[in-house]
């Protein structure tokens, strides 16, 4: 069955893989899955027929014959659930694997747009010098546990899972912020993320997208 | 194998149900699963055994024989997968209840988290009253579009299930705000959650604690 996802028909990142299209991509590159894009803009994601598949109005969306889904954490569940390589195939680990599905999207995330969001939506306001470094202390409560967690490992327990490929999708977000670089561990796993072949192929395709070139691929 | 998980020896709402523990009572209690509870003070929580259990410092934890969890969204899930109550049995169906899962926790709660942040920890800073609305306008972005999807019915998605659950427990957090009853249905979705039998149990054996007097069942 034919797989179709939904992405932004230009990115407000303007094509640096930030959007949630890209974890979805990434997610079907890691396990060799062919789909279809469906591109939408950002009249038609508030329309009745985007609505009618994701309440929220948002991308990505997720369909698969009779199947419909949105959420992208979801979507990443349900990819890895259906197809080797990106859950372990014991029962605890891949049980641990599912937590730090979790911990990176209710964890890890919520500071790290609460960050977006004082710089995107709040930067012309009167107090955004005085309360940025507090947001930003909030994101470093995060990251010096994951820190101290991720240690020197390569991935976040044992080999490369979809917990890693959300949290690395997270940490991204931080880049441009420079806080990341405060941790040499962490921007060590990003970079590691990033040197996937399935990363740089869903990176590409996202590019493609947003430059109007078409992908290599 | 005996379940263990834990909560905050005094919690910081004083037994409102707030804590995340209540969201895994609350699981535990549908399934029917018996469990017992260790409590943690605020120091515990930092310190190296509480911390290889979570790595973030906080609580809910999940023990059952040599599995570890933390991250209240990945217990709820494993508790789902295992026990039947909180996932219905078509795959389709199964799929859609998880992507609320994820909806609750990654779409919704993130501005609610912003607002009781802007409440707790920046309630006397000079921009708190004009930076208030705002923060409050952005929970309504997302309880707005979650309002019209759940139109009349009792749940998001046919049957109660963990998607509700998490969802219920999310929106409970605003209660105090008075946002929540701007909003005639997820008002009385959330009652119609606070009456399960299942969630009495949970609240029950989560207020006994910090009043110190013990549960009735």
């Amino acid at each position: 069955m034919t797989i179709t996802i939904t992405a932004f028909e230009r990115s407000p990142d303007g094509g640096k893989g930030l959007a949630r299209d890209t974890r979805v991509r990434w997610a079907l590159e890691e396990v060799g899955q062919p789909y279809q894009v469906r591109l939408v803009s950002f009249r038609a994601m508030k329309e009745p027929a985007h609505l009618a598949l994701h309440p929220f109005g948002q991308i990505p969306t997720y369909e698969e014959g009779d199947l419909a889904l949105f959420e992208t954490g979801a979507i990443v569940f349900h990819i890895a659930e259906r197809h080797a390589g990106l859950l372990p195939d014991d029962a605890n680990a891949r049980a641990r694997a599912i937590t730090w599905m979790f911990a990176a999207l209710n964890t890890v995330e919520p500071p790290i747009l609460e960050l977006a969001t004082a710089m995107l939506l709040e930067g012309d306001k009167p107090w955004h010098a005085e309360r940025l470094p507090l947001v930003k202390d909030r994101v470093r409560g995060r990251l010096n546990p994951l820190s101290v967690r991720l240690g020197d490992a390569d991935w976040l327990d044992g080999a490369f899972s979809a917990g890693d490929l959300l949290m690395v999708s997270v940490l991204l977000r931080l880049r441009s912020s420079g806080i990341l670089d405060e941790y040499k561990n962490l921007a060590a796993y990003v970079a590691r993320g990033e040197a996937r072949p399935a990363y740089k192929r869903a990176f590409d395709a996202q590019l493609a997208v947003n430059t109007g070139k078409p992908s290599p691929g």
